[in-house]
């Protein structure tokens, strides 16, 4: 029998077979991301001026704008939001709408068109993490902006229009409604009982060892009880915080490292599917907040979301993350 | 400059390019809906024993489970969610679980395999209304159901398994979020204002009508000014109602011919592409509320939800809804 589970902190159900899970191999059908070739990309070394002026790039020596460089950040070239202007609210009757200020940036995570973040060594994998939270640090300040949004589009069929390793940045002039509902349900969560409801779930998910994929001094990643998606995976700070741009010096390498890892596994145990990622933290707000965590979601996109989904916000999934656990823990 | 909009309903918000949308032939990367043939499929007259036994049909003559029907309705041979047993309710820690139960069945909207929804006559447009009908009203009637979600999934990519034209049913032991919120978000607008937001919205867009995609007397239908998905639509009752069971006789023909007319718009313009569409109802509860109004949401599969989307619950819109209605209101 199907199983439905309740998420504590976002209230949203799934429904789960907890007694036949999909077995990797019958996900063949899914489009796997391919790589064509580097030929005219963008985001190679030598194309540097392909792309919009660099925001900033790590490299050791060399000039602005080309090779040498090992993360590039650049802004997109076609963005949802632009930079420039004053923000302007404005209502039409019963509608509310605003011009679209914001920040869109790409970090190009590699200059290597053919290693993907799974497959980086750990030194790379650092440095992602360090362009992000160079990026976050740096577009908090601007005042306009109310929200951070870090994600990763891997593959076409998870929305990645290019193939060179990259992952996205957006600065949003509002808090996004999704983010809204998160923080609401972990603050009453901790009004009621005085503690951050992911503290809870982490040390749950600790204790039972059922779901655990892997983790390190500090991180700790696991398959959700309530995970929406086959193969979902959090990646989340053994210590409480509730902001990424918060993050210490001693936890940039360590989280890199895990991240790296847990897509390593989902390569290896699935045959490289497309997926997302996105960094789960608190709106700009300049301190610590007891009532929330910060954490990544890796989504692999494995089956289509469908009428019912999109109807009732409510997800089925295939496989149980007790069976992503078994299925993952040992790959190296 | 693109656009932020805000949903007065769910409180979403979506970016809009309001100066440059992607022209409708620009979709050809969409993975079309295909009909392989007939052969051995579970939903064509003759095979009827290839599905379990049928809960309902409309048919004229002859037996159950025999051919002569121009509409049937069966249990889904793979259901989410079980109609046996009773509702358990339990608590591990900080997570809830229910066992699975519910009612998932597939109403087979045509006994011809290859003529879709989009193209029936009206009297079989009429016909597929009464049976989402007459199945929502038997299952209100099981008290172990809190909601029913009828829904359509067409084409691969919009996660339909079987070619045959079909529609879906799942009964569900309760309320799921997205219904809740929606229903909130209403019920607050009605106690601020006195007025259901619905019937406020359909006002301003039957004034405006730079939205409009098609009317008869007893529905609109229009692109919404903050649509999520490119050419989305909605359909809605022009007089108020909460519940799509509670729909008259004389609203069911006009219902089946206006979802038809609307399907069959988008099939014109895009070239046939994958859909989902949901009847948005309230929750069963036997009574006409005054702050909720029910109607159809009809979400064309034309681009991928990516990682921005999933994290923010914010979407990129790359066409204008006042273009759709350019481009669709003509079609006959």
């Amino acid at each position: 029998m199907s199983q439905l589970r309740r998420d504590p902190i976002t209230g949203r159900w799934i429904i789960i077979n907890t007694e036949k899970s999909v077995a990797p191999d019958k996900f063949d059908y899914v489009e796997r991301p391919v790589k064509k070739g580097a030929k005219g990309c963008p985001f190679c070394p030598g194309n540097e001026r392909m792309t919009p002026p660099e925001i900033i790039a790590h490299r050791r020596v060399g000039e602005s704008n080309s090779p040498g460089w090992w993360i590039r950040v650049v802004p997109n070239k076609y963005p949802a939001l632009e930079i420039e202007g004053e923000l302007a609210k404005e209502g039409i009757g019963v509608f509310d709408k605003i011009n679209g200020i914001g920040a869109h940036e790409v970090i190009i995570d590699s200059p290597d068109h053919f290693t993907e973040l799974s497959d980086v060594d750990d030194k790379q994998a650092e440095e992602v993490i360090w362009a992000y939270l160079g990026r976050s640090i740096d577009l908090r300040r601007d005042k306009r902006f109310k929200y951070i949004l870090v994600f990763r589009n891997y593959g076409m069929a998870a929305g990645a229009s290019l193939e060179h390793p990259h992952s996205q940045l957006i600065a949003l002039p509002i808090v996004p409604k999704r983010v809204n509902e998160e923080i609401k349900s972990s603050s009453e969560y901790f009004e009621y009982k005085e503690r951050c409801v992911f503290c809870d779930l982490l040390r749950q998910e600790m204790e039972d060892k059922e779901r655990i994929i892997c983790e390190n001094k500090h991180f700790f990643c696991f398959a959700p009880f309530v995970s929406r998606f086959p193969y979902e995976m959090w990646i989340i700070p053994k210590k409480h915080s509730s902001d990424f741009s918060l993050l210490e010096k001693e936890e940039v390498r360590p989280l890199g490292v895990i991240l790296r890892d847990a897509l390593h596994k989902l390569k290896v145990a699935l045959n490289d599917p497309p997926y997302n990622f996105i960094i789960h933290t608190s709106p700009i707000n300049g301190h610590e907040r007891e009532d929330y965590h910060w954490h990544i979601e890796i989504m692999p996109k494995l089956v289509q979301v469908a009428g019912f989904e999109w109807g009732s916000g409510f997800y089925i999934n295939p496989v149980a993350p007790e069976e992503v656990s078994k299925n993952l823990f040992g790959i190296e």
